[in-house]
């Protein structure tokens, strides 16, 4: 039997597909420091958890297909709090980020039209181009100057007629660039002039680092039939496994056509959206604790990474990732070996090849993300034995 | 700005469409039945709701992308208690049965190719076949014959090269049919023949009347790479706001494939999979009671149906639907009107028009598909309400 094209074309996660190796270490009694998924180790607020355990309707029935009004109504005081002044009309909850990604595409492009995106990006971007079979068209941007966004003519270069928006990921998986309101102000005015949406994938918001500030997609004057903001609850709230994001724009003839496509697959999840509905009365303080353990974190990785030969990497200013490139051939194998053979008294570390995050083939080869989601003793470790696994590596290889 | 053809062109879920009219019919102060959407009102198992209350992880973390091994574990001991001998790695856990069709659809079938599939079908087929970019090619059947499998040449007639896949829902949703062994195994021939996947959705397994048995496509001897099996938890244990259901193949290259597209949106909701888990554990007697209950509201409707001068009506076998043939011209009008203007004792009555459900324009424009899935004094209080209307509709209509 056949498999469609598309089956055997899409992507094994680079996040995910290397897991065997991890499972087969830790089977045999090693620990793994998994710096290889964005998978927080910050508590879920009690508050959240609160929710399930006091559930108390006798029917888990369907929720509404654009979500439950009263968290679109507690994601309209959500977004209020930064500024962003929405109707509930103009959010659909969905099931987590990946659906409203999934939604945006659909939504702006069809089958065989083009999304322009700046590489590296969010690996799984690429799988859900291709269950959309949509095409995405890469503009590299580099370590060297910290994933800064590329210029005017670069995104004009890649603009042709089957072109239907640029996507942004906004701070950067797996850059951790933070886009600045001009760099923002500036790719909205390509936007414009060539009709395209703009797609911006806002999950990282509050992980900023060194006093900057975030700027919306919604943000943007003058700019509402273009804005496509995706967003998930999962990092933000230490929430990933709720599966509970949304997708936002103020565009109604976008947003009637969005809820369709929700129409097909019903509801997100009830009672994890009551659960988030929680979080967004958490006070500022939750998120001014976070942050800062984050930019410590941040501080203590790229201070090793920078302390080691050969490495080229700046400071990320947002999410919590870093993209290393490494003094070695293949990153790929770097991780396997570690994972396989390397130990430092028992114990190895994971991290994600970023090849996957290049849509540009043989690009990112040499490259690896690290999401510093580890408490600061087991990343101190975590570092210490990557350090001396890529000094070994590197003799073994040479 | 310009929405892509598909977002133009998904279909606005028949189920879910006239919700403006209930909604205002509601804040009027009318109370409304509704029989339009299959959400059971069966109390949800104490068992499931046991496990959100007693959720203690510290971490609301991702699961794996097939689902939680534990959860594969209990989906196993279901199926094998059925006669189902499953590994593991036969199930992938998905975010309801939408993603779980979804998935089969992608792997099966490339954008542009086509699907086949007996018409009525469960409308929401429409809009994955849109996001994937397929053809739904609709075999008619009839009211008057109980909606009866087509024959061998019917289905013949209809394969070209691009034909993929045999779609069927069994029990089927909106029509109630129960295929038999026989019917099953004779379409696995057409699909063996012709190198053809068989997409079963089976998500009413246990919702089969009069003493009749059910056959999985995955007992069909021989037939292992051919079967795809999409299954959900959201009827069986009234627990619709779970979203979780699973994909279940013993192909393996289909699996690994099907995994690649599971990576790409992470994992499904982890605690509602927890949940889900007790529910494999309830004692046979569990279904028992269910299967009775709605027996005896099948037969309510159908006799109350039956009653009604020139309403065409088999009486259903499986699931909780019935799609009525009904004397006027155009059943959504007729819906929109009893929900603005129709009043008995101040309450009125939901159904849903069944001319979404067929792919063939104009079919079923003077069908209704009703879900009985009230209890049977409320279901009775319905069908007088549907049966004063429809008197006092064909009186004003004609």
């Amino acid at each position: 039997m056949k498999l469609s094209q598309r089956a055997l074309d899409i992507q094994a996660s680079p996040i995910r597909k290397l897991m065997p190796h991890a499972v087969k270490a830790k089977s045999a009694g090693v620990k793994v420091y998994h710096l290889n998924i964005g998978q927080p180790d910050i508590p879920t607020p009690p508050e959240m958890m609160k929710v399930y355990h006091e559930f108390s309707e006798k029917v888990l029935a369907y929720g509404p297909s654009q979500g439950l009004e009263v968290y679109q109504q507690g994601l309209v005081h959500y977004y209020q709090k930064l500024g962003i002044k929405l109707d509930t009309k103009d959010i659909i909850v969905t099931t987590a980020g990946s659906e409203a990604v999934t939604f945006a595409m659909m939504v702006a492009a069809n089958e065989g039209d083009e999304i322009i995106v700046p590489e590296p990006f969010y690996t799984n971007y690429n799988g859900f181009a291709t269950m959309a079979s949509i095409k995405l068209k890469a503009i590299t941007t580099y370590a060297e100057n910290g994933f800064a966004l590329p210029d005017d003519a670069a995104f004009e270069a890649l603009i042709t007629p089957k072109t239907k928006a640029i996507m942004l990921c906004n701070p950067g998986n797996p850059t951790g660039a933070v886009y600045s309101k001009e760099e923002l102000f500036r790719v909205a005015e390509i936007c414009k002039k060539h009709d395209l949406f703009m797609i911006s994938d806002e999950v990282y918001r509050e992980f900023i680092y060194d006093g900057l500030s975030h700027t919306s997609v919604l943000q943007i004057p003058g700019f509402e039939e273009h804005a496509i903001m995706v967003d998930s609850v999962s990092k933000r709230y230490s929430a990933c496994g709720a599966r509970i994001g949304c997708i936002v724009s103020r565009n109604n003839e976008l947003m009637n056509a969005t809820l369709k496509f929700a129409q097909a697959r019903l509801c997100p999840p009830t009672v994890d959206q009551l659960a988030a509905n929680a979080c967004v009365y958490l006070p500022d303080s939750y998120f001014m604790q976070m942050v800062q353990e984050y930019q410590s974190r941040r501080d203590l990785v790229f201070n090793e990474l920078s302390a080691i030969d050969g490495i080229i990497c700046k400071k990320p200013e947002g999410a919590f990732y870093i993209v290393a490139k490494l003094p070695i051939a293949d990153a790929e194998d770097f991780v396997i070996w570690l994972l396989d053979e390397f130990r430092v008294n028992g114990e190895t570390v994971m991290a994600a090849p970023a090849e996957g995050f290049y849509a540009t083939p043989g690009l990112g080869k040499n490259e690896l993300r690290l999401a510093y989601i580890l408490n600061k003793d087991d990343l101190k470790k975590a570092m210490h034995i990557f350090r001396l696994g890529l000094e070994e590596y590197q003799k073994i290889k040479r």
